[in-house]
Parts: C-alpha cells; structure tokens; sequence
C-alpha cells in the first residue's frame, strides 16, 4: 500500500519526537500499520538552520517556513500540528479541515477551548481530529475514556494531570524543600518553562480536566467553568503536617458526578498516602478513572516530554488512518459522544462543594487563640478532627496552627476562614487544601 | 440506527455481567455508539429455571439450552462467547466465524492455545475476533499494547496478572498468614476455584502472558513456551525475609526482549517495596508496559470478576461493530500485526537468564553450614550479597538460611544448589525466587 503521508507542523520537542520515532521505529510501525509512515511536509521556523541530524532524520520531507505550505500542500494525507499556542494553529487546523485533511494535535489548550468549534467543523468536512496527545503524554487516557470505557456510566475521573505541580510538590516532601527552590530546580532540569504560570496555577490541568470530562460524561467541552487553583500557596510547613495526619498533597484534577452536578476542579488535595496515586512521584502523571462496572481503575506514566507525547501523536496517526477508511457514521465520536447525544450538565458550584478540609493559618504564639478560633468554627457548623501546632514561632512571633475538619460545606468553610482572618492574632494569609475522597 | 444484535453464549458470572450492562447502562452506551446494543439470543445451560430479575434484564431475547442454536440464529450481528473452556467453545466460535460473524470472548486458555487457528480462520473470512476481556478484566491492556503503543519498539511487559496469586501473597503479607490459609480464605470469597491449579500454578498467568508477548512484539502466540512456576512453594517465611531485604513478592508475567532473545516467563518474583507494581495488592492486577519512546507507563484495575469482566465484553461489542464496517485492509489485525509481518523471534530459555536470587534453605543450626554453603557457590561462580538467618530451629533442628545473590546466571544457580540439596546439612527442598529487575 502506498505510505501514509504527513505534513508535519512544528519540529521542537513534540516535532522532532515524532521525527525520531518515524526513522527509528519506521520497519515496526509498517509492521502494524501494513504501510510505511512518511513526512512529505515539514514546518519549522528556520529550515536553513536545521541541524545535520535532524535533516538526515526527515528524508525526503520539503521544509516549510511557511507552515501553511504544508497544510496546502498536496502530498499530505495526515496534518500533525505540533506548534502549540491558539491563534497560528487553529487557523491551521481549521484550514486543514476545510481541505478535508484529518488532523493529529497535542495542543490541549486548543482543544480545550476551541474543541467545539474545530469538532462541528471536522464533523462537517467528514474528518477526524485526534488529541491523544493532549493529556498524559504516550499514556492513550482519551483512548480509555473514549473507547474503552464505553460500557460505563463513569463516576469519576481523578489525576495528577501536571508534571511541573508533582515534580515541586514532590520535591517539597522528599527533599524538604521551600515551594520557591523547587521552582526553580525544576525550571533548570526543564520540567518547568521560564513563565511557569500555566502550570503552577493549575490552568495547564484545567485544561485536560475539561477534556476528559467532556468525553467521560457525553457534556460540552467546559474549561471556563472548572474551579482552578495552583500550588504557589503551598509551602513545606503544610507538606510535612498532610505527611504526619497520614495524607500527601497532590495537585489534581477531579471530574465527578456528584449529588449538586458535575465537578470539575483542578486544584491542590490532600489524598490517603496509602492511595496508589501517592505513590506517583515527580513528573509522572496518573489518572484514576472509576466507572460503575469496571471499578476503580488506573493509568499511569510520564505526562509530558518528547518521547511520550510523540509516542501519542504517531500512535494517532495510525488510528487516523484506519478511521478515515471507515465510514463516516460508524466511527467514534471526536468527543466519544454522538453530537446530538451531547448534553449540558449542572455543574456544581465550588460552594456546594463537601470534603473534610486541611487548614493552615499562622497565629500569634499565646493562650486563648484557639478557643476564640474553635468560637468561629462552631458558629459555622464545622467540626475538626484533629488539631496540630508544634513548630517554632517565626520573626515576627507567629506559629502555623494547623488543622483538619471533619466533612463540611466549601461555603461554611469560606466564611469561617473569613471570619478567623479579621482576628487579631491570626494572619490574614489562610491556606485551605480539600481532602480528596477516593474510597 | 438498527440495533446491534447479540448473541450470548453463556450467563454466569461474565455473562451476566453483560446482561446487566446492558440493562442499566444502555442508553448511555446507545449515545456513544449512535445505535442500542440487544441481546436477541442467548444460551444457557437451564433457560427454564433462570431467575426472573435475570429473565427481565434480558428482555426480549430468546434463550436457548443448546448454544449452537444462537450461532445458527440469523438476527445475530455479534457471537459473545462466555462460556468459557476449550472444546466446545471453540467449535462454537469457528462455526460463527465460518457463518461470516465476528465474535467476542473473554477466553484466554483459548486464545493463548488456539489463537493462530481462530485468528486465521476470522482472516480468511474477513471478521473480526475481539478478546480484550481475556486479560486484565476491565483494563484495556490489549486495546494498549494492540494500538496504543504502536510508535515504540517495546521493551518489556511485566505485571501482575492473577489476581488469586496476588491475594494470597498479599494476605500472606499483610495478616501473616501461611500459603494454605491464605488459598483456603481465598476460595471462600471466591478468589479461587475449588480446584485451584490454574491460578496457583501460574498457568492462567501464562496463558495471559502469551497473548500480550504475541501482540507486543509481533510473534506468534507461544504459550508452550512459556517458563512457567506457580507460588505454592513460597511460605510465610519467605515473605517476611523479602520485606527484611526491601522487595515484595508477587507473582509476574514477564515478556521482555533481551540478548538472549524473548523472555517468556511467569513465576514468582522479588520486585522492590518502592516499585508501583509493590503497591498493587489482593485481587488487583496491574501490567508496567515500558516502550522506547514512551518509556515506563503503568495500567491497573480488577483483573476479573462480573462487572469488570463484562465491561472490557461490551466495549469490544461496541468496538467490533465500527470495525466491522471499515475495509478489511484497514482494520488492524487480530495480534496487532500484519499476519504477514509476523515473526518468529528466538525464545530465550530460562537457563540463559541473568538475574539476582533470593534462595532459602533449611540447614542444620550448626557451625560450618554456612562455610560449606559459601564454597559449593564460589565454585559455581555465584557472588552472595547479603545472608539472614534468624529463626528459630523447626522440630528437626532445622532452621531456615536465607540469602541473596547478585546477578547470577540461572542455570549456575541450579547447579550450585543442586550440589547443596546433596550436603547432609542441607534439606533438599531450596527455594529459589529470581528478583525482576524493573530500573
């Protein structure tokens, strides 16, 4: 059969993985596919400059500065688009529908926001898009949720989604280390970019929250109304105190069907240490996905990185490539769902949110703080568990207190905490982490 | 759409499992697959005394004491053979196959032995044979190593794939209990059969094992060659010494390409207390499946049961049918590869093997024991890294020596204990467990 022919968008790290693995494991994947996988077309900013090796790697592929050469182009069965950011790459992918070009991203911000509108367009044109690489790296978790579970009503979907978040958090825990120098550690070994922002304030997560969650549940891609919030407040101090009531602290995200609606959240959590998800150290990612009859299960691997992700999108364009011979109605929905089985649902507020909750706040070192405190919170309806303080007093005479609630309402917690602020003896800079329910 | 017609062969624990899937979850499974999944026959050993909840989830389908009769049906778009054994199921499964109907089935004793035949004959007529349920319930391994993991040239599958070994090692651990306590707590929670050979033998373990070595690295499928040891010999002692010395013990399949050629084997092993395959415990099963791009990902749930079981039988229900409606030549193959890609690789035998041992050997409690020990090794080549030996003596007068070695040569190993099965001081009956290297 004549090879499958890509025009490739980008040739950094994703790019030049997927380049790798196409000269390297070429003879196997024919071995699968039944055909060769070729790049006729590449897009890269300075072809001139492209180094001897990777040249060498790309054959006979004609680079582009251009990258809309290469959706023009027309040698090209498969569209790879492997440059990341929104504006540039969907307009790429859009004209690459509109060609009737199938396309493979590992953009998840794109699908996350523009998934709808790149889906109803490629549903138009009658061609697939395929995003395996947009969340976990090589681990094939749309694939699961998409395919494989399809004979479960889905419960939850549960994940440490971002590697930069678990490398500092796990740092913090094994090394003792202050979130700022986990930072920047993670920033010199590349786990982090230079202007971390995405990834430390949970947006990164919140965008492959939206994306699983759309697909587990048969609802619209919902990336606005995930509750986000990222580890920057975190500090050693609340990393120890989580080890010792027996828990470890986690960024994730979360995607259940809960009594209020659907959740959707991505933020720091506090899970059982014996859960297999605290054993999930630095960049490793891991997603616990629990449907009514498979149970809880989990997938596990690195989340990001050349290798892995590439291994998604080559892996994708086999997958495109058998779709595209099928037809049109009986492929898989991009989104799992038939578009017309799609259906909004609530969404429950933060608000409505119960967890037993993980409290720090630093008061002022002298008697009588914690019975005005315990006051607030039985005005508030909120009982604790457990009350801890035994680290030295700061500069400026303060302690972190530290405790763990019982089962209570996001919303109770939040006025209580408000309310503790405006006392005198404690500081106003409260940290509150949920314990992540995962029994 | 019309419905998609089922013919179910067998209702016992996997059957009904997917009579239940889709009673409850059949409008969720129709907004995914655009079409309802229908059960129109089914066999069973007695329709007359089926229980009537069980008669009602099954709706309109008709039942059948002879399953033949629902291979003959006409309105049967899918065969799901769930009865499991050999005989008769595959003479059920080729006479749907021979009528032009794909089929499904969780049976992995007749997949791993008779795979080639079915598969050929599927080829032959252009259907397909789907049979994700027949390793690891729930979890798509094979959908993973099928499709998912089509851009590396894997390295090596290893995982915990009985899940009645695993609760027994586990119980043996955690309650301290010896391996006949824990097997008879296991048959009475249905863990085990009455006869429990097949699980405690290692041979359900091989049988899995073959079927993932086939598809991963595109052999054919070589069950009898697989080196297969059950746990029936590992005592609570054994278990103890292993935590002492920071491993665990678990029963493995393990399929990895090494110098010596493929490694097939399935027995018990040492993997290190810090390793995520150490945490997997009672009934669960989990796979490390490590590929050259993708690198070490992790995939764990239920590896058997109703619901877990039925659920990997319906999602191939949903996945044959969108197969079933592309060409032939898209399709990806039964065994992952192109039938005429597949390949012969060398097996290496078990007596090439390299790794580090634990051996445990009950000795006379004297002086010089240990003295002859240690020459009858370094005869052999054998270089010992740590020695315990701290019970107290049997009603013999024996007492159990236990030692690790580094990486030895199996078949050196063999030699030097057999010359220490002959010394007077030495009892004959040595265990020796290999210690999976997982870095």
């Amino acid at each position: 059969m004549d090879a499958l022919r890509i025009g490739l968008l980008g040739t950094g790290t994703v790019g030049g993985g997927v380049i790798r693995i196409l000269a390297t494991a070429g003879d196997e994947i024919a071995r699968r596919l039944g055909r060769r996988v070729e790049i006729t077309h590449a897009a890269c900013r300075h072809p001139e400059s492209m180094d001897e090796a990777r040249r060498k790697e790309l054959g006979g592929a004609q680079l582009h500065s251009d990258p809309m050469e290469v959706v023009e182009a027309d040698d090209v069965d498969i569209v790879a688009e492997l440059i990341g950011g929104e504006d540039v790459a969907l307009r790429l992918i859009k004209r690459a529908l509109e060609r009737g070009r199938p396309v493979v991203t590992a953009n998840k911000a794109l699908i996350a926001q523009h998934g709808d509108e790149v889906f109803a367009l490629a549903r138009e044109r009658g061609v697939c898009v395929a995003y395996e690489a947009s969340v976990m790296g090589g681990v094939p978790i749309i694939q699961v949720l998409r395919e494989s579970m399809s004979a479960n009503r889905l419960q939850r979907v549960v994940g440490i989604i971002n590697g930069t978040c678990n490398y500092i958090l796990t740092k913090m825990r094994t090394e003792n280390m202050e979130y700022a120098d986990a930072l920047s550690e993670a920033q010199k070994l590349g786990y982090a970019e230079a202007d971390p922002t995405l990834d430390i304030e949970g947006i990164d997560a919140a965008h492959k929250l939206a994306i699983m969650a759309a697909i587990s549940f048969g609802t619209p891609l919902s990336y606005p109304a995930v509750f986000t919030e990222g580890i920057t407040a975190v500090r050693g101090v609340d990393v120890r105190y989580a080890e010792e009531f027996g828990y470890r602290i986690r960024h994730l995200g979360v995607a259940r069907l809960g009594e209020a609606g659907l959740e959707l959240r991505a933020h720091p959590a506090l899970i059982p240490s014996q859960h297999l998800l605290a054993s999930v150290d630095g960049v490793m990612n891991a997603v616990e996905v629990v449907g009514d009859a498979v149970g809880p299960t989990l997938y596990c691997g690195a989340g990001a990185g050349s290798g892995p992700t590439a291994s998604a999108v080559v892996s994708d364009m086999l997958e495109v490539a058998r779709t595209m011979a099928a037809p049109v109605e009986s492929r898989t929905p991009a989104l799992a769902f038939q578009a017309d089985a799609v259906r909004e649902l609530p969404i429950a507020p933060i608000s409505e949110l119960k967890t037993a909750c993980y409290v720090r706040m630093m008061v002022k070192d002298k008697a009588g703080v914690l019975s005005s405190l315990s006051a607030i919170l039985a005005k508030h309806d909120i009982s604790i568990r457990s009350v801890s303080q035994h680290e030295d007093a700061d500069a400026g005479g303060k302690v972190p207190l530290i405790f763990m609630t019982h089962e209570t309402g996001d919303e109770n917690l939040s006025r209580a905490l408000d309310e503790a602020a405006l006392e005198n003896d404690i500081a106003s800079d409260i940290l509150r982490l949920r314990v992540e329910n995962l029994s």
